[in-house]
């Protein structure tokens, strides 16, 4: 456990950077469709990737960075809006504001994840007293958003505490807990795991869901998620499994391997 | 140039093979609607590269069998059909009898492609020699198919070669023109590089067409076919590019080879 406050002066930065992010999320939906931001979204995958290089300093193979690349393209793959489907406008005609906040969102989302990790695993700290520190910042900013809304609003209907459980029904209290322990489990990955690990299992969830979907409310299966799926598993199997899994060729890798041993040998002959 | 029976009479082959694949094709129509069919066309691919590794003995590493399913994933990817397109119908809705006679068809179409390269590859004949047998029995198949016709006609029209230029235009004669050079190039193909080269120039023509096609025909650009692009250039890296660009992270990989050397040297020690 370490209090000193030059460490704890860290953990309010990524609920500011969320706090930017939201509302960038919403400037940009003043200029794009639902549907083209969610399909921006993917970009997340690759400027992750991006930050995750620049700030942590991790390398990627050139297989990896093409697995990133496909992850992006097959979660927006099985997004692609069918045939017959309401909204028939062209994802490539909203102003280029709208794309350029997109992006800049992309960056922001990153950047929240990349910066929580390098926090995780910045020192050795027990995980529940990093989170602690992490959500009681994240409380206090939100309090203070309360708290502003009712200063403006002229405590109409009461303080903010008096009213925030207003409505709560068993559905509610499910969302919460879902979103709590989805806030537990992701510190967990960004201390054990990193951000790359986090994109690929929300990636997959999602895919889930869209599959789950098919079954519980009867949703057609499209052709694009079919061919989203076989995308992200072919990125998931590039990304993580062993480069030699990847590249053997049993014959030819017996041969090459004698030829070093040879090559070395000589070498030592020489020296 | 080799003049024996034994071999000329191989090249009769992949004519008859093409002509029952011909036969599918129109059998598959029967079942299925045109895009499906030209969805299920992509099954080529993956045909071709098992029957390159069944029939020609060609072994690929575990990341090249990925990017020829990649390929495939990619060039139906471009092929969705859009938001607001006519047909609606679902592409999993066809009878299964369309299913299999399309997968029967890309085996068929597959396995006529790689006996050609068995062909061109199985000694060191010039290549025109190959060719000119390849098309004289081509020739040959399809003079008796017209003959035939001709005498379940009657002769009603006078015989076939009275009336095979009749109507040909300018544009017929480049279309002529156009597939003629096209045969002469898949045949260098298959003799001088392989089935896969092949099935990879041929997605590649097809998304050209369909970019050339956005600004010739004012076309509105599609977010299918920006990730199908995409996707089949990712492909086409990790097919040809050399495993060690597509490894390599610059810092690791020096490491490794001190420790294959030194490991290398002890066992040599030991011995």
């Amino acid at each position: 456990m370490t209090t000193e406050w030059k460490t704890v002066s860290l953990f309010p930065i990524p609920s500011v950077i969320y706090l930017i992010h939201n509302n960038v999320q919403f400037a940009t939906l003043t200029y794009v469709d639902t549907s083209t931001y969610q399909i921006l979204g993917n970009l997340k995958i690759v400027t992750t990737g991006i930050l995750f290089r620049l700030f942590l300093g991790r390398r990627l193979s050139n297989l990896q960075w093409m697995a990133i690349v496909l992850l992006a393209v097959g979660t927006t793959t099985s997004q692609v809006r069918g045939c017959g489907e309401a909204s028939c406008d062209s994802i490539f005609s909203a102003p280029i504001q709208g794309y350029m906040l997109g992006v800049l969102s992309a960056c922001l989302s990153a950047l929240a994840g990349i910066y929580t990790e390098f926090l995780m695993k910045k020192n050795n700290d027990s995980l529940y007293w990093q989170n602690i520190q992490l959500y009681t910042f994240g409380t206090f900013f939100n309090m203070a958003r309360l708290l502003a809304d009712d200063f403006r609003g002229g405590f109409e209907n009461g303080p903010w505490w008096q009213r925030i459980f207003n409505g709560y029904t068993i559905t509610t209290w499910m969302v919460v807990l879902n979103l709590g322990s989805t806030g537990l489990l992701v510190s967990w990955l960004m201390k054990h795991a990193d951000n790359i690990v986090k994109v690929y299992s929300t990636s997959m969830a999602m895919l889930l869901t869209m599959i789950l979907s098919l079954f519980l409310f009867n949703f057609k299966p499209t052709l694009q998620l079919f061919l989203g799926i076989i995308i992200c598993m072919m990125s998931l199997h590039m990304y993580f499994a062993p480069p030699n899994l990847l590249l053997d060729k049993p014959l030819t890798v017996k041969l090459d391997e004698e030829k070093l041993i040879e090559v070395s040998i000589d070498r030592r002959t020489l020296s």
